[in-house]
């Protein structure tokens, strides 16, 4: 079945803002065996919204408009659907209260503007909103459905899959697209491309996409299939894939790498601090993004200044002045060093130089030395990495828990659990 | 001018792929003069292409269409716009030319199916494309402009510079757009809405939107200068603006909150230590994403556990025992600790329940709270931060952001600089 999506909003169609809601969008509805056939872009104009939303009720089965819910006078959508469908806007009292109540929890009086927010199209489901005051709309006209989500993500998704995706199923067509996802840390986009290229070119009925960032690759693999077919063909690609790349695969399941860390951490029994310097609490952030984290991380220390490696860390001032601050030496000793002080199993280290200024041209922008402390003592690595300063800690962060993955990974070989 | 956007592909429609071209497009197309107010990305179906063309000339004066031009039977972007047109296509012996001669500058003989790439549109202006082999066209429809473009990015922009711009400054119809920020903290959207909208709906010529984003708001100001006409009355609302919102503005010029943090503690000479508990190093990671932070940040503390609040805060166990990890008096403690541990000038703590678990009535995931220390003492404040658990972490950084800024506020008007 055909489905379209209207992002709508002025800011969309400025150079600074795109639409990404789609993406989103797109992966749940192929899930449910809807195809989007195309997506628009649409101003914050009343009679410009109604007509695109008109034209749309001609050509799809499923119209998800995004946005425009808001509280304020460039919120738009729900009138210019209720225009172009000729059914009238109510308070809706139940939900009036709902929101009322939502600032009220906040300790603030609801704004009067918000009463916007308690109007409902005439034979409109609301679809509850557990993340922001903005309630979204199922409303079927004729053989169309149309659903209106706002447009910050965290609340587009969490009411998407609450209240859209039951919906959809109970309509879903035949066809299902089927999706696998491998996930890679350590080679390039080309070198993974000319690992897998001759594998997945031998299957044409499943679509393989290769996408970077960040340090990390993903390959995303999708298949439709009709009834009664099943998915031995794209779990086979997966498995060869996966086998091809080895141990560079941190995972074929969705997990992250802060989640398969996490994991392995948990499993292994082993805590963990880390000292961030150019970094600067990037890998915590990444670390502690899992719920639960602070089962394994204890902390650590952002020895941003060589005072604070030395009054956190206790890193020796000769060492620092006889290697400097980005060095194999003063690595590990930081890591020792976050190990000791936060009495943790394992010390992680990152110091490097992120640039733009204090390169050299022994110590280039985009050097980075990572160290690893254990009870056998304690190891580094060192990388150059290209890009700005915001993607060298980005993409450090990552090789720092590509490398703790690693050191794990052959902590539990050498004592596999019985 | 109106114009708008068309990028063609089927790729662009899955969940992996979004149309990047058209921010490029837009500013270019801005500073022309042309309003980009609608943008639609369509799949590989010549029935599709031509429809979506059709509908575009009649509200439209300009089209840019991008991709689609390439030489398999998936690209469809010629075919489609000669049938809406009703204009032929036809070989040009001259480009053919060129395209042989480009692939046998590489010592490669033009495959046959590139020949398609030499079919140009009854009346089409033909645009040179340096980077590749698919060349663009440029055709007058009644009163529209249509333009088609290669979709790689790195041609796309080649031509579009080389060979668009030049005939848009021909049409320009001399208006040109404006634009002006003002962002906020301390806020909410509706908050914001509420104090600006009596203000900025008297200034019809200039269009008002409001964006929010983890507990910044950005009021983003628009106008469209005819020759001669000058930005006095967009600077007028802008000034208007700052002053009903008063000191939550925390800037008007683009700059980020963490870049005016860093100017605060640079201009008044202080250092800055942070601890962080359930934010783990986000707002470390945004004081250090400005360069030269170095110069005023000196590191932190990430004191996930009550152990590492102990350990490296010297905060009494008794007081975490009386009142608990996330309370006042351990958000001062911890702030005048990490202030002594670091030797700096200023201490910033932040600890709270990020959730999803870990609530209760009495400390209900979401509730923050920020502590500061200084040379005349510590203060803190108390925040209950709706949302999931990143949301929690984002905002508390914000908020931790926007305390500091506000006390350096009014630490510079008890002592001015001379």
């Amino acid at each position: 079945m055909k489905a379209e999506t209207i992002a709508v909003g002025s800011e969309l169609l400025t150079p600074d803002k795109t639409d990404t809601n789609s993406l989103f969008i797109t992966a749940r509805l192929n899930e449910a065996g809807f195809q989007v056939h195309r997506k628009t872009v649409i101003g914050d104009r009343e009679e410009d919204i109604a007509a695109l939303v008109g034209e749309a009720l001609s050509r799809s089965a499923l119209i998800i408009i995004i946005g425009g819910l808001g509280p304020t006078e460039d919120d738009l959508t729900r009138q210019a659907v209720s225009r172009i469908l000729r059914r009238p806007l109510a308070v809706d009292t139940d939900l009036l209260e709902a929101i009322r109540g939502r600032f009220a929890s906040r300790g603030i009086a609801m704004p009067k503007i918000n009463e916007r927010q308690a109007q409902v199209l005439e034979g409109a489901e609301v679809l509850q909103n557990p993340r922001g005051t903005a309630p979204g709309m199922w409303i079927e006209e004729k053989n169309t459905r149309i659903v209106l989500l706002p447009g910050p993500p965290r609340e587009l998704q969490a009411m998407f899959l609450a209240s859209v995706a039951p919906r959809l199923s109970g309509l879903r067509s035949g066809r299902q697209m089927v999706r696998r996802t491998v996930n890679v840390v350590g080679l390039s986009e080309s070198e993974v491309d000319s690992r897998v290229s001759p594998i997945y070119t031998s299957y044409p009925g499943i679509e393989t996409t290769i996408l970077a960032s960040t340090a990390q690759i993903t390959l995303n693999l999708s298949q439709w299939l009709k009834p009664g077919e099943t998915t031995g063909e794209l779990d086979e690609l997966t498995a060869r894939i996966a086998e091809a790349l080895g141990d560079t695969v941190y995972s074929t399941s969705g997990e992250t790498l802060e989640e398969v860390v996490g994991r392995q951490l948990r499993d292994s029994g082993n805590s963990l601090a880390v000292a961030e310097s150019c970094t600067s609490g990037a890998v915590a952030m990444r670390i502690t993004r899992v719920p639960g984290s602070s089962d394994y991380f204890l902390g650590g220390v952002l020895c941003y200044s060589n005072e604070a490696k030395q009054s956190l860390c206790a890193v020796p001032a000769c060492l620092l002045e006889k290697h400097g601050a980005v060095s194999a030496e003063v690595a590990e000793a930081v890591a020792q060093g976050v190990r000791r002080a936060l009495n943790s199993h394992i010390g992680l280290s990152i110091t490097g130089i992120a640039g733009p200024g204090g390169g050299s041209a022994e110590k280039p922008v985009g050097l980075v030395y990572f160290g690893l402390a254990g009870s056998r003592g304690s190891g580094h690595e060192r990388r150059v990495i290209p890009g700005d300063r915001e993607s060298v800690r980005e993409r450090a962060a990552t090789y720092a828990l590509a490398y703790l993955r690693r050191y794990l990974l052959a902590e539990c070989r050498r004592n596999p659990t019985p």
